[in-house]
C-alpha cells in the first residue's frame, strides 16, 4: 500500500495555478474586445472592470506558477511568450464573444464556476492558493451579480432578448463540461486535499445555474456534445488569432517595459 | 520654370511599389482565411491559388521597394517587421471577408483595378515595374474571370444569392474610391510618365464594373461616403488583428528559416 503524500508537489500546484491563470487571462482578453462595443457606456466600463479583475487574477496565478515550476518565468513570460499549445485554459473562455447574450452566457457559466472554485481554494492547505482564493472570491462576487442580473434581464425582456439569451446559453453549454473534468493532475491534488476534485463542483454549479435561469424564465440547455482539450493544450480555431493579437505588442518589442 | 525630372526618384518608385505590394499582401492574407471555409472544395482551392498569386506579387513588389528605398530591408522584413501604421495598403483589401458575396465583391473591385494598373505598369519606363506588370497582368486574368463569373452567378442565382451579392457590393463600394486617389507621390510619378495617375484609371474601371454587374442583373451602388487613409497608414479597426496574426509566427521565431 502506497502511503498518500502529505503535501502536493510544487509542480502540481504550478500546473493547476497555470490552468486557472490561463482561464482568467484568456477570458480577460476576450472581454477587452467589448470596450467601445458594449450596448451602453456603463456596460463598457462594467466589462472593462471585470476584464481588469480577471487579468489581476491571472497575474497572481501565473507568477505563482512560474515560481513553483522552477522555470523562473514571470507573468509576462507566461502570458506573452508561450505558443498556443502551451496554454492550459478551458475552451469555454476562448469561445468568441458572439453577441452580448453569448458573452453573458459565457460569463454566467464561468463566474459561477470560478466563484465556487475560489471559495474552495481559500480553504486549501497550500498557503499561496489559499491567500489568492480568499481575495479573488470577493472580487468575483461582482462578476456574479453582473452575469446573473443580465441573464435575468435579457430572459425577461422582449421576445427578441429572450430568444437571444436562450440561444447564447445553447451555444455556450457544450463548453461547460470541461470545467468539471478530473484528470491525473487534479486527482493528485485532490488526494491530499490541496484542491477539491473539479467533478465535485458540478452539482452545486448546476443548481445555481438552474436557479438563475428559472428566475429569467429560461431553460437549462439539454445535454449535448461536450467540448474538451484545452487543459491539454488542444484549442479551438478561434484561439490562434486571440493569442496572436494578445502577444503582438510584446512580440514586436521583446522585453519592452514602461 | 522648373524643368520636369526625366526619371523618377528611387524613393518614389519604392513608395509606390510598397503600396501595390501591401495591397497584394493584405488581400492574400485575407483570402487565406477562406481555406477550409469556402462553399466547395474546388472554391477552396481557387481562393488559395489566387491568394498564392497575390503573395507572389507582394514578394516581388516588396523586394523591389526594399532595394530602392536604400534601407536594405528584404520582403520578410517588410511583411513581418513593420507595425500597422507603416503599411500602405488601401482600406479595401483589409476589409473583413464577410460572407462569400462580400469577398467576391471585394475581389471584383480589386481585380478590375489591379488588372488595369498592372497592364499600365507593363508600359512604364521603369524596367523593374514594367517587368513586374507584364508578368502580373497575365496572372490577374484568372482572378478577373473568377470574380466576374461568381458575381454574375450569384446575381442571377436565387433571390437570396442575388440579395447577398447586391448587399456585398453595397458594403464594399465605399472602399473603392481610395484606389483612384491621386496624391503627391502619384503626382510626381505621373509627371514623368513612370505610372499613370490613379484617377485616370477610374472611368474605365467603372465601365468594366458596370458591364459585369449588368450581366448579373445587379445595380452599381449609389455614391455614398468614401473611406480613405490606408495610403498614409491610417487603417481600420480590423487591420490590427490581421497584422498581429500575419506576423505572429515571425515574431515568435525572429529570423527563423526553413
Amino acid at each position: 500500500m502506497t502511503p498518500s503524500p502529505r503535501t502536493a508537489l510544487p509542480q502540481d500546484v504550478a500546473g493547476y495555478a497555470l490552468r486557472l491563470g490561463d482561464d482568467a487571462l484568456i477570458l480577460g482578453q476576450r472581454l477587452c474586445a467589448w470596450v467601445t462595443n458594449a450596448p451602453t457606456v456603463e456596460e463598457d466600463l462594467a466589462l472593462a472592470n471585470i476584464a481588469l479583475d480577471l487579468i489581476g487574477h491571472a497575474r497572481t496565478l501565473l507568477s505563482c506558477s512560474g515560481q513553483l515550476d522552477g522555470s523562473g518565468r514571470g507573468e509576462d513570460d507566461l502570458a506573452y511568450r508561450r505558443t498556443e499549445r502551451q496554454f492550459r485554459n478551458c475552451l469555454l473562455v476562448e469561445h468568441p464573444n458572439g453577441d452580448f447574450a453569448v458573452t453573458i452566457a459565457r460569463q454566467l457559466a464561468y463566474t459561477l464556476y470560478a466563484r465556487r472554485r475560489y471559495a474552495e481554494l481559500a480553504l486549501s492547505p497550500d498557503a499561496a492558493l489559499a491567500a489568492f482564493g480568499a481575495r479573488a472570491v470577493k472580487e468575483v462576487e461582482y462578476h456574479h451579480m453582473h452575469a446573473a442580473q443580465w441573464t435575468v434581464r435579457l430572459g425577461r425582456g422582449t421576445d427578441e432578448s429572450h430568444r437571444r439569451m436562450q440561444a447564447g446559453l445553447e451555444r455556450i453549454w457544450p463548453y461547460t463540461a470541461e470545467l468539471f473534468e478530473d484528470d491525473e493532475l487534479t486527482a493528485r491534488l485532490a488526494a491530499d486535499g490541496t484542491v477539491t476534485a473539479p467533478s465535485l463542483l458540478r452539482e452545486p454549479w448546476e443548481q445555481e445555474v438552474a436557479a438563475v435561469l428559472a428566475d429569467g424564465g429560461l431553460s437549462v440547455p439539454a445535454p449535448t456534445w461536450q467540448a474538451t482539450g484545452g487543459r491539454s493544450g488542444l484549442h479551438s480555431e478561434a484561439f490562434g488569432p486571440l493569442v496572436a493579437e494578445m502577444q503582438s505588442v510584446h512580440r514586436q518589442y521583446p522585453g519592452g517595459t514602461w
